[in-house]
């Protein structure tokens, strides 16, 4: 993976000063934008425990870092994310499954909660397949734009799961509880365009033309009056940010419970045997 | 009507041991789905006062059977349904409308709080026209499907009424407060592409396949894992069940108000005038 | 402006003993509907200090009117409103600055709020561009109709400015957070069909017959049942109203800071400097 890094760092060598290495991700900062990537395309960008971790450390500084004043998260290669790596589940010895789940939870939960009090514009910049947790938490986005070879799917429901992100509350309010409930529930994988008639998205952009068509905005977004932008945001978010929290705490104690039902350990194993044979 | 069940119940003649009948209603079972449907066709459907105290019983019930897992609602005949059967209001004696408005206030309220508090998928399955109260309980549905026959109407205003269902709470959450009050105040019908469009439905299909396969999805969701669905469910309605049990009040007093009105009573008799002049 | 508002007044002859007169606005009655323009064409209908103080006494006044059951905005010429008068802030004695500031949020909520209190059905008919308050006050309308001709934008970031009209409150629930902020906070301008499509606007109609489509629409629904109307007006808004209350009075706030900050200062003399260069 740390090849994988220094390959993007490398590939815009004039930020490449500024950029930081994590395991999976990438993080580049260009004037006032901090760009996240999930750099892990040998794995679909799958997000392992560690970068959870990482991933709230680095919100959680940038939050109080004055010198960023917009974040853009996109991914490295053809898939934007493909959530949560279902390899953190494995090999857990059956006696650690009740501390795991826990600390799994609590680990979602501070990176979820990462994304709900982070105080200055947050935008998705989604380049291909997004999958699960990296779906689920756009609805805490500020804006999102996609090129035409995204597409956002959750299924948790065949994993036995239940949806997180406060998707739950989000994606209702978004989408309507119509279409909500038929992507977080009954799994219904969104094309951009479907994404973008259902308000996930804003714009959506063709993919050859995406990276300097939505990045260049993204970048001009970041001299716009910082004052402003992080004020409205917070008009907007006052009212509900008590409400996420509470989503997001609900949210997670019900998947500590799931990972530790019979119901969810069946399903997965289905899933990788299902997997297996094909 | 009974033939009419009988009809339904014989088309599909694998499941006639479990199917029930009820007076403009059948139901039936396969596998953990249950499906509901408005089985007046002679009548496009409409709801009668008996139908209504049958639908609450039939949902209060299925909540609490274990083998029911997922409920799908659908009409037979070309209409899905054509709302409240306006001859409930017809032939009752002066002297007894304040007890009948507010005995149909009572049974409307129950009506709508079993769907309120329904707490396994529900999926409306938009065979045909839909109108009145049988429209605005779908923002109450976790999902709906259409066929593109199906159109959505809820002429309240034209009758001297006001909205019920929840819907003056669900429909400006699902499509905005502009279409909201364009569908419910100024009785705009909307098509299944349009009611797709503002997010009311989920997806459309042609309506020589809807059948199989709408049907056919909704018979495939009835097998996932049954707790995260219900989980689910409960994760999403839990910040609004409160909220949705005091709407639903307000608004049946509203309309015991209503169908006492002198405005009410007027607009009434002006429709079944134009309508026994065509 | 004033020979603005007779041109108008004389191209509807009939209903001109009801006009009324106002600077740079023409109020009309027709039957039980009132129509309100904004006409100052020569300054793409700009709205000066003494018509947000005219505009909330009109309508608090026909909100007691009896007489009115219906109120319907619009623009005279190409234009429907280009927002506040950018003049409203010209020429201020810098050690004024602080009054006048506190003056004009004054001034604005109590503009906002006869919006947000206003108990009759209140329809936005969009006949060309609309910008700032303008379109963000029409997230307190009920239904909005637009002319293919209009467009909307707010360019509150680029002025140093936050969002208004509780449209910090209202377009998130309307279009979904992703595209809220798009519009709020990153200028996007959306074409009459985009806002259509994210269910700000309700319908839309060719330039060529907006006039007479969806004004004679407006009309029609002037002479349905009032009480109706109204009651369903107050169960759409009785949760929402003292959220919208507090939300503007919190972005008024933020305004009057904003207004006096050096950030607001220095994008509003960068806005002319780049105007008068073209």
């Amino acid at each position: 993976k740390q090849s994988g890094a220094q390959t993007e760092a490398s590939s815009s060598s004039d930020q490449s000063a500024q950029g930081q290495a994590y395991d999976g991700l990438s993080v580049k900062k260009d004037g006032h934008l901090m760009t996240i990537a999930f750099n892990r395309p040998k794995k679909y960008n799958a997000i392992t425990t560690k970068m959870y971790a990482d991933l709230t450390e680095i919100l959680n500084t940038a939050a109080k870092d004055d010198s960023v004043r917009l974040v853009a998260f996109t991914g490295v290669g053809s898939y934007y994310c493909s959530g949560n790596d279902l390899n953190n589940f494995m090999g857990v010895d059956p006696s650690d499954i009740s501390k795991i789940a826990k600390e799994s939870g609590s680990l979602l939960e501070n990176f979820v909660g990462a994304f709900i009090n982070f105080p200055k514009p947050l935008i998705g910049l989604i380049n291909g397949p997004a999958i699960g947790i990296s779906v689920t938490v756009l609805g805490l986005f500020d804006t999102v734009y996609a090129s035409d070879k995204a597409t956002f799917s959750t299924p948790f429901t065949v994993l036995g799961q239940t949806p997180e992100g406060c998707s739950s509350f989000t994606f209702p309010r978004i989408m309507g509880n119509s279409k909500a409930t038929d992507v977080l529930m009954f799994n219904r994988k969104l094309t951009a365009a479907e994404a973008e008639k259902c308000n996930l998205v804003s714009q959506v952009f063709p993919s050859e033309s995406f990276e300097t068509e939505a990045f260049e905005k993204v970048k001009e977004y970041s001299s716009l009056p910082p004052q402003s932008m992080r004020y409205q945001k917070d008009l907007v978010r006052t009212f509900d940010r008590e409400q996420l929290h509470k989503v997001n705490k609900m949210e997670c104690e019900r998947l500590v419970e799931r990972w530790q039902s019979q119901e969810c350990m069946e399903a997965i194993v289905n899933f990788f045997t299902r997997k297996s044979k094909l």
